[in-house]
């Protein structure tokens, strides 16, 4: 159970770029960010418009002054404080997350960055060398990725409780994009735009949580993939509304995956389930307190988050903020997962690799498979669906 | 809702081949043909073994003389019968489908075969001209397209209710066969081996009732499909226990369907899932009695058998034997299939040509697209998974 | 699994009383009947109205001189028949039960009738006595205790894996008598008409069935109740179309049970939910191939209707007629239920004691049963919703 | 959508009575209190133990000085400071409510009181009265009240969604104290022990919850009551484990309560359902952002939080912080409600009367109708459950 006791001793100070007035994610990021008190929010580079970005930020109850113009501006002045900013967390749109990120990096600051951290892998390894050698934490927001029962999930497999992988499906498919909705959403209209969102749209804004889950969950390393993609909304070519995607696991395990927006009538349908020798499991993040575990021959199991028959490790740092029954949510998984942020930020500042070296959390090689998956899937899909090597 | 004052003057004098003591396939064929009493069972060769099969018959309260040895007599003898069978169902293994029903056709029977009804297409094709020459139905028995929930989504495609359609995901996919059963089992053990069993496994036991629900209820033509298929139960090569497929179809819509026999503690998760522009539909054969109906932007429906807010067509002939709420199941969806086989015979009979113009059932079309989706899943999988004109 | 070749030599020569043209659940008696060949429908007097009664039976194939004008006449004139009937069954509106019931046991037929058997507890052990002193089986048609979950969860009971029974919930609460329906439907009418229906409408219509059941599954005895009852229709006072009952057991467990039609929106939600000491079970009857299992401190668990982990005794005569995965349903457990009047009839006639003995079949004393908690539920919410001894 | 600029201009300055190490009710208030900025943790008298209290809250990061000893001292400390505490929240065991925040309120301190805010309606009522006079807010923590699908049924009701409303069925059956838990659980003792609880346990614990959720939701009047209550863990005798309750409303409507600790297997089992004349609704706690809206002869809708179909009073004042799909959970139920403290706070120390009318918020008349409800359930249990005037 969470404790609230175990805590920084001085919250990190911390600033976001992006998320300003208006973004859903950026509330994410703060809420959480604030959740434990190990973060605390001093300054912000929070829209495209600084005058409003510096309302906003006043708002939120910044000192305006800390309220700059721009991501440049900011790493800049911030530098120059004695109490300046620490870490920093990215939330703007995907084509500057790159360049945001390397200046952080360079002005000695812990990023936590939106996926896809880069348009392509070379970016991405490159940013990773960059914070390697600066002792840096780089974390990308994978914001699934805090939810307890996908630990549990990820014990059981390695306690070999499914027996080896044989099939793993994922899906996110939501139908909030059935129709040109990006006309009137400042939101969706540039995630269909190549120039600011890259090489591809769904598989990269929903596809890579549920690709993510699945690696984190079973480990498996995929050896090729055939992707199939469409733009059913003739405007957003050449990106797509709608992907599937076959792989093949070095293991020899099977693997598909649905990114979607166009799942008509759907909320989100981000679901994973991993086919094991003598069992499966099942997981769904809109009802992210349980977990099926169905062994074959015996009746399925509905396993209950905050149960004493888990494993400990579903515990975690941050995990299980109260008991069995009552419904955690989204928010509690971010919180989760900036939680460890923090404690693997100042494990970095301390020097502690020993703490580093135990502590999961999001970081930049996940960030560098989900790049890796879009690069892959795009080339295939591009190239008539043909396998190509992951 | 049924009606059972509207039947048959005479039931069709009908056998079987294949499908005795021991086999649940056999006692389902036997049950639906009686729920209607449009079928009167009067002969069969219903085992490999005579004697067993003569037992079996005359434990059913038929004549041991009309009880034979092999399917060649029973339609020798019975063809010198005046009161000879008029109809027979095969439930047999795949292998000899072929042959037995080009028998019984040559011999001026009706056939109900169970699917695959051949091992290639060009078979199917020749058994389909013979029928049509001989004016004989020859119905293939896909036993879940009886339930009038797929009637009902059916015809809500067919109204426009969820727009063009964009995506259908399929899948059918059980756990029972995820270690070797078939060294215990012989009804698993003939499924196993090609020369009794076909080129493929699960897609054809279960892959092809899927994919058949999918083009009864959308209709689509499949343009080009890519297989990958698996022997995750090493002694099973080159059968698969597991095959996923991606399929293009002609209008541009995208398809995948999951096959599988290892899908450990499922038990059957046969689901499709059509979306279109504007909703999407699902249904699931263990909840048969409910259909999702998911519009965007609106609280997702679930639609009741038997309710009045359904279209007359769910109704059909035998379908809602009972009013909402009651749950129809597997031997109502039977059973309103063989209603439909035995109007069929009786309109040929009679040369009704326009009764049969308008009547639905699994005929010999339904099974050629189900061969012809073997045949193209195993080129495809054996060749790379390289994708193949359908 | 179900054994079809075990079977009655020579069918039952069967009749019915009512459930003619229009009613739904003459043709549930009529199909379970039929369904394994036990019972052979011979003749009837299947209308208040003899000339539609007798088109009706003609149109099923029964001789035109076998459909009776009424039960009277029925009953005398197929006792002069060497071939003359040996059972029937009585779906008639509930005032006429108990004297159609008492002629058929007189003139020494076995007898199913619908429930409730008479209006008063009186009555039905009359009855009761009447046919032991015959050796004639009376059974009452309690649709839903054939379903193979029923068995399992009683089974589960006794052997102890639930521990003692402290709490039972109860109810059938339909939604589709919420407006003054009976003003367009006969069926409706009757049943809100004291005078035939009796002193209780949706308490008896619906709320004996799932009280049977616990009952069934349970076997604990009720000591005293508590009943209010409410006409949300006014036209319905003094019947009610909802009710609530409390129940004190003499083992100190409790009881409620909900009985309505005025339940909104809903289809059927009969459920039933036993809890234990260390566990519960519940089962839904739109769902019957499911059943929970829930043990404090464990994984919820859900039990699949077919599967080798189950108790033997869901087996049981007539039960599990497909494997698990396949959809039974509502007609399954009817056709459960005639296949075991079937059986009792056939041990009565060769006064087979102890295969009587132990044969569970829904008889008399399940009908007696019925109709003391309608006596008793009228007296306390008549009497200021006080509470009464059972 | 919940809107972060939208804030106290400085945050109230707040104290917490009890909630201190190994309370999850404490963390979930502080939790809550933080969320939107509103409330700043300043001192606490958190602990009976005071060493143990001054450790934890020096712990969260208090200041020592002000971590009192015990309630007195926090409120005649806090008086004397000029940033002394404005609001304290209490989450002691029950016995001690009447007096804590009967002092607090004397203190001139708004108040948060956890459920039963006293042993007896009158002390409630002088609660309200010293509440008013002063001018302060009085809050009772009914944590569930917050969730938005709660506020969406309530104005479904208001607009005449469902019609009159004809029954209520609430239930809040969890199964953790199925055994005699509370010797080794310190929480679960006092819970058991009618001096520190009350005079009831159950009911109390649990039932007000779901009880306030209908008064919340419906708004209708209990007229009379009956209710049985039993120990099945006999040492917790008089308190009772498992309660059932038969309401009449005053407008004819019924009610029933299921309130247990020993429904074994069972989470939280807190699920209400509404039925009205037309239509109806239903919830439960362990799914929240869903909500069942089904009415008579259509589809059953599924609503879920944050689409655009909801009413706009769903939205309410901290709720929706995340779009629709995503899992919001009990904490954000949590926060929205001390949202709305923190703004009935603010409004009553600015005297904005206006505000405060058209400000919801769980009052002291929730409190009190939660206390008349335990008063009037032990009245009628304890007398033979017999009916009593509410």
């Amino acid at each position: 159970m969470f404790n609230e006791e175990i805590r920084l001793q001085h919250p990190i100070r911390w600033a976001m770029v992006g998320g300003g007035r208006g973004s859903e994610i950026g509330y994410a990021h703060r809420t959480a960010a604030a959740r434990d008190n190990q973060f605390q929010l001093v300054a912000g580079a929070f829209d495209i418009d600084p005058q409003r970005g510096r309302d906003f930020g006043s708002n939120l109850g910044l000192d305006p002054q800390r309220c700059y113009n721009d991501y440049k501006e900011l790493f800049e002045q911030e530098a120059q404080r004695q109490d300046g900013i620490q870490a920093v967390s990215i939330a703007t749109p995907n084509g500057t997350h790159y360049a945001i990120t390397k200046a952080a990096l360079k002005a000695g600051l812990h990023v936590i960055c939106e996926k896809p951290i880069t348009f392509t892998v070379a970016q991405a390894q490159e940013l990773k060398e960059i914070a390697r050698k600066g002792n840096r934490v780089l974390g990308v927001m994978y914001g699934y990725t805090g939810f307890p029962m996908i630990h549990q999930a990820r014990e059981m497999i390695r306690q070999g409780d499914i027996g080896a992988v044989r099939v793993i499906n994922m899906q996110f498919a939501h139908g909030f994009h059935n129709t040109e909705v990006e006309k009137n959403s400042p939101g969706a209209k540039w995630r269909m735009n190549p120039e600011v969102s890259g090489s591809a749209y769904v598989l990269g804004d929903v596809g890579t949580h549920v690709f993510y889950l699945s690696q984190l969950m079973a480990g498996l390393e995929v050896d090729e993939l055939c992707c199939s993609r469409q733009s059913f909304v003739k405007s957003r070519a050449p990106l797509e509304d709608n992907a599937h995607v076959l792989m093949h696991y070095s293991n020899g395990a099977v693997g598909t995956l649905w990114a979607s927006g166009i799942n008509a009538g759907s909320m989100h349908q981000q679901k994973i389930r991993i086919v094991g020798e003598t069992a499966s499991i099942e997981w769904w993040d809109e009802y992210p307190n349980q977990l099926r575990y169905e062994v074959q021959g015996e009746p399925v199991g509905i396993l209950e988050r905050g149960m004493d028959y888990l494993y400990q490790q579903s515990e975690g740092v941050g995990s299980h903020r109260i008991g069995g029954g009552h419904a955690e949510g989204f928010f509690e998984s971010w919180a989760n997962i900036y939680h460890r942020f923090g404690m693997a930020m100042d494990a970095a500042d301390r020097d502690d690799q020993a703490t580093l070296a135990n502590l999961w959390y999001p970081d930049v090689d996940a960030g560098i498979e989900g790049v890796r998956l879009l690069e892959r899937c795009v080339e295939s899909a591009d190239n008539g669906c043909k396998w190509v090597k992951f």
